[in-house]
């Protein structure tokens, strides 16, 4: 089967152009087909504060309103997607720019209300993506780049992870291609310490992940990201890679996420 | 040939839930194959407003500077253009955003500055639109949607008048299809006295136009649309309609204007 490769780009390279146009180059020179998914960055966040919104957090994750639906869309599907779009095609990648709603590509379900309404965010399954669709734009050379919006197929948008959206798409792509899924961010990989960018994990797989979870080794924000490659590599995704975006061409960077 | 149906809407239909619901609702019972333009209305101005820019107009059109540049990509091409998407999807039409720059669909070039800079504004001609990528997803069934946002293909987005997209498209896509471009707006059509809804000129051409604007009948703000139109005629489109929203599928509604 042909390589699929799936880039989720997210952090702090988001809100900073210079480090964002390195990493969009750097991306743009990797060969064969693939697929950008990108967070939004602290951008949201801010302009939420500068209009007034205060931004819930429960667990780490921002309880999105509709106020603050209206914010991410803006931000993530309109400044951050079309950024990167129109910077992509400057370097000669030919990008399209995707919510779920876009060609009906990711269909997304409202998280249920347990003890705590996440309000509009949207959960996934590889069994929701239109894989034919993306795989007609891979066939006409075109780069499907998509920001971490979705919908219901009823007109409502959400918000939903942009991991979990990266995870999902490589799942659902297995069906065509050899798919794998590279997390970029700022750190040089899933660190021991955080504190030393040396401390890198090369290889985890289930067993050993439980370990270090158990050790307390593993940075709490880290597990999410871990748990989504560990179960996209259960389902058929060759391998799952967490690194540093400046390290996106070298193959032996980063933590290796594998069966 | 096969009909293509060119649809813009803009103003304050945009503006409002209600009313742009009713209106999309109509544009998805549109048969045969469509494509949607639309421009920003006012959430992009008030959106400036409340982060303290300070949108500057020179002869009734917008200066856009690198931070109303931001705003407009995150209103037009984020907010309304997701919006419409998603709700277009719960009516059943397959739906797709598009800004010049995905697909690279739309180059555009920075507005000449002779007396006036306007900043990050993109003017755009038939010659510069990828006709057969429209084609190829009108094929499948797709409904394009269009933001007014363009690109120069090397990296910067424009603000681009959303009238002038759609006249361009409409000229374009006559390489392919019979096309018909529909300007919807709040009026009744073109009007010889803006207080007066029942005044709708029925049929406009080069010649009639002339003699309205020389006896001063046509309102200031409509000529840049009419000439638009007259040029898209010129062009190959088979006719452009002025009307309100809420006529679309009245085919003998509103203003009709012919080579």
């Amino acid at each position: 089967m042909e390589k699929l490769t799936l880039v989720k780009i997210g952090g702090a390279i988001l809100d900073d152009e210079v480090r964002l146009g390195s990493f969009l180059k750097l991306f743009a020179q990797l060969e064969g087909k693939k697929i950008l998914v990108h967070g939004g960055g602290k951008t949201a966040t801010k302009l939420s504060e500068k209009i007034g919104l205060n931004p819930e957090m429960v667990k780490g994750r921002r309880i999105t309103d509709a106020e603050m639906l209206k914010v991410v869309t803006m931000v993530y599907a309109g400044l951050t997607n079309k950024t990167v779009i129109a910077r992509l095609q400057g370097f000669k990648v030919n990008a399209l720019g995707l919510t779920g709603a876009d060609g009906n590509v990711l269909i997304a379900e409202k998280r249920p209300v347990t003890d705590i309404d996440f309000g509009y965010v949207g959960d996934i399954t590889e069994a929701n993506v239109n894989t034919d669709f993306l795989k007609g734009l891979l066939d006409q050379e075109i780069t499907p780049v998509f920001s971490a919006i979705t919908h219901d197929g009823s007109g409502q948008l959400f918000n939903t992870n942009a991991d979990t959206i990266a995870a999902t798409l490589a799942v659902a792509m297995t069906r065509y291609f050899e798919a794998e899924l590279v997390y970029c961010f700022e750190m040089k990989g899933v660190l021991k310490d955080v504190k030393d960018q040396n401390s890198v994990i090369s290889v985890l797989n289930e067993a050993n992940f439980n370990s270090f979870v158990a050790q307390k080794l593993i940075a709490e924000g880290m597990i999410p990201k871990i748990t989504n490659a560990l179960e996209a590599v259960k389902k058929g995704v060759s391998r799952v890679i967490i690194k540093s975006a400046e390290d996106l061409p070298d193959d032996s960077a980063g933590t290796i996420i594998i069966k």
